[in-house]
């Protein structure tokens, strides 16, 4: 829901080359992120997996230009690479990450909320929470190497992982800011958000829509580490190897019992959930100011 | 329920110019905070309301001297001030503070607690929980510009409010001290103490009665911001910007969305609180030890 | 549940004289803690009582060599020692600690859970379950003087204290470290956790099973001080005698709000939570791992 942000990044990303069409054919030959042994490269148009299989460890890359934000074939992809991970008894664990330095994910794709019928807006909302649910509750470590902007949906999927690694660029910040866009962040962002920085300073992010840089941000507790841009990959394999460490079963049994009341109350409620969306986004003034809003971009654009 | 607190300050206050029989009527002309122009406040006998409509912030200042403590008759002009700047749509913030700097509250008084009848009680008691659901759940922008000693249910005011500014002098202490009198802060004063400072810090204090002085309210997370005395007012406004910047429909359904849990369960139990209160009340030893307590403030101001 | 340490930590200890068939007679008369008065000690094999009567204090020493471990024995010697302390008037307050500096305890005995019936597994965790709810719900004020190692069990026991002081030694480490040994720390010790440390703190420990040194455990919680190792019992004391002087009705009631919550929780689930323990180890896995586990030790024993 990263409206005025996704504008901003959007407008920039423009004059990038990565955004000018690029689309690398899923398959592509290349190092093994911290193997450097040509290990072929798996995934699909949207997500780059490079797997490490030595390591039990798989390198997911999202790509979705220009600012990896979920588009329902991007929301797909990326559950279908997990699941796939998931079911391999190779990988351990998956490391989380951009494919393009810069813009981590910029969160709900607005084209996916503008101008569609109420079946499609039911379809998407349940894509997003099908999207937390699976990584939040993933049998995998998953570590997060923020390697870029990563606001509201950016920031949810961020926080669905095990440990956050954050690039230390003054740019990249993060948080959830949907009260400046004008929206309300459901219930579910807001509990993950109360577990991981606690209430007050959730009660005031979530309010301010705060978006929290580097330092800020790790001091608030939102990431857990900040390090230098050019070592954000090579921290989140020096975690992994920290989490790997753990037996599985125990680990896994132990993020269960931490998560799954979190997890139950979106479940609990998930239809109603999904209600509370499409009323909201299927209001005129809600359509219109998507509108807009879409057409401004558009023109940037042209 | 600041008893021990409250005699101390009231002794000192009984030296202070204001604390004789200082009564401004409302409507006195001035310049209103921040602002310099001249705009006429209103409010009532206890509380002095400072209106600066182009900003759309009101400065309320509790006036009820010596320790503005919550009489029943305090608590309802607060609560009709508060209703009406809620209703009037020039508003969109206030800053609560208190008229004569030393003393931002003293909470609960007892002269509504002592030598009256159970019905009284049941009266009083039902002001100070709605005045705590009111605040609470205010659709306004709540900022306490806190520039005195703010024990018990002057700490519970203060807590309420979406953003504290404390002055940094290390006599105005905050907090919770119910124990150190022999009373028990009931359950919901004790959740939003959870709410701010965490389980274990909330635990400890509360079980101790601990006031905190600035610095140490700051680092526990009792108050947001500490500031030199003479900067509380105008942290306060500016702090008060930055809310405003938000949309308030967007604030307000995430402030909605964060406190209401913790509101409703007063709100499922409230009547079962009031008979938890008037019990405790109506007791022999605890009438006894109020009205003793009571007799020695007399003889002080004598 | 600390196999590995406990398996370090034993091997250390058979060097050392006290682990050495050390058993002092209860009634042995020494100076009381802080006292030096000569009050007789009681108590029984495992557990040391020294009493304070003056200032209303016991000092409750673990001596369960060699690694204080909660034996079925020692876990009815420290309750029966505490409801007897908890029964008489001359007691408000008690500082537990180890007998025997380098050791606090290392928690569940191996022994208890390894060629038993389940009838006796059911037993002994249900004395583990009576041990916690008792010391987290004392109405003596209980303050741990940590001066020694304190892994699972240990910190378990710890955390059900009122205040911890830890010996600053790098030695000490604390923490729930189940996962470590491919176990899963119970729904009441993570409770517990999240209570003390918070969530997100409390979610990356129990998945890493982290053992944190004095610096690091004061820094995210799990202690409140850190202290020179021959200032641990001094410093328990001063602590103590700020919590003494809080009226202990008031103190209890509010002890009593603020765990009462967390206790029903194990309260209302206490069988399923017995079954759970059962099922587990009576696992032949689990049988077989533990029965390996315990002949490694005799042989090093040996």
């Amino acid at each position: 829901m990263a409206l005025a942000v996704g504008m901003r990044v959007l407008t920039r990303a423009l004059h990038r080359p990565w955004a000018r069409g690029l689309r690398v054919a899923p398959g592509r030959t290349g190092p093994a992120a911290g193997g450097g042994d040509g290990v072929r490269c798996f995934g699909s148009p949207r997500v780059l997996v490079e797997p490490d299989p030595a390591a039990g460890v798989a390198v997911v890359k999202m790509r979705n230009p220009p600012v990896n934000s979920f588009s329902l074939e991007f929301l797909t992809e990326l559950l279908i690479s997990l699941e796939k991970l998931e079911n391999d008894k190779t990988f351990r664990g998956i490391i989380l990450t951009s494919d393009h330095p810069g813009i981590f994910s910029a969160g709900l794709d607005l084209t996916e909320m503008c101008g569609r019928k109420p079946e499609h807006y039911m379809e998407y909302w349940k894509a997003v929470q099908e999207m937390w649910l699976r990584f939040y509750l993933s049998n995998l470590v998953v570590i997060a190497a923020i390697n870029g902007v990563s606001p509201a949906g950016g920031c949810l999927l961020s926080l669905t992982c095990d440990y956050r690694v954050l690039a230390n660029n003054p740019k990249y910040t993060i948080g959830l800011n949907e009260t400046r866009l004008g929206i309300v962040a459901p219930f579910w962002f807001k509990d993950m958000m109360v577990n991981t920085v606690g209430y007050r300073t959730a009660e005031r992010a979530l309010q301010l829509g705060l978006l929290f840089p580097p330092a800020e941000a790790l001091r608030v507790g939102v990431v857990d580490q900040v390090v230098p841009e050019d070592q954000v990959q090579s921290t989140a394999r020096s975690v992994m190897a920290q989490w790997l460490a753990i037996p599985d079963h125990a680990r896994q049994l132990t993020k269960t019992l931490m998560r799954k009341p979190t997890a139950d109350r979106l479940l609990t409620e998930r239809d109603a959930d999904i209600q509370t969306f499409v009323r909201f986004i299927c209001r005129d003034s809600v359509q219109k100011s998507l509108h807009a809003y879409l057409e401004k971009l558009k023109q940037k654009k042209g």
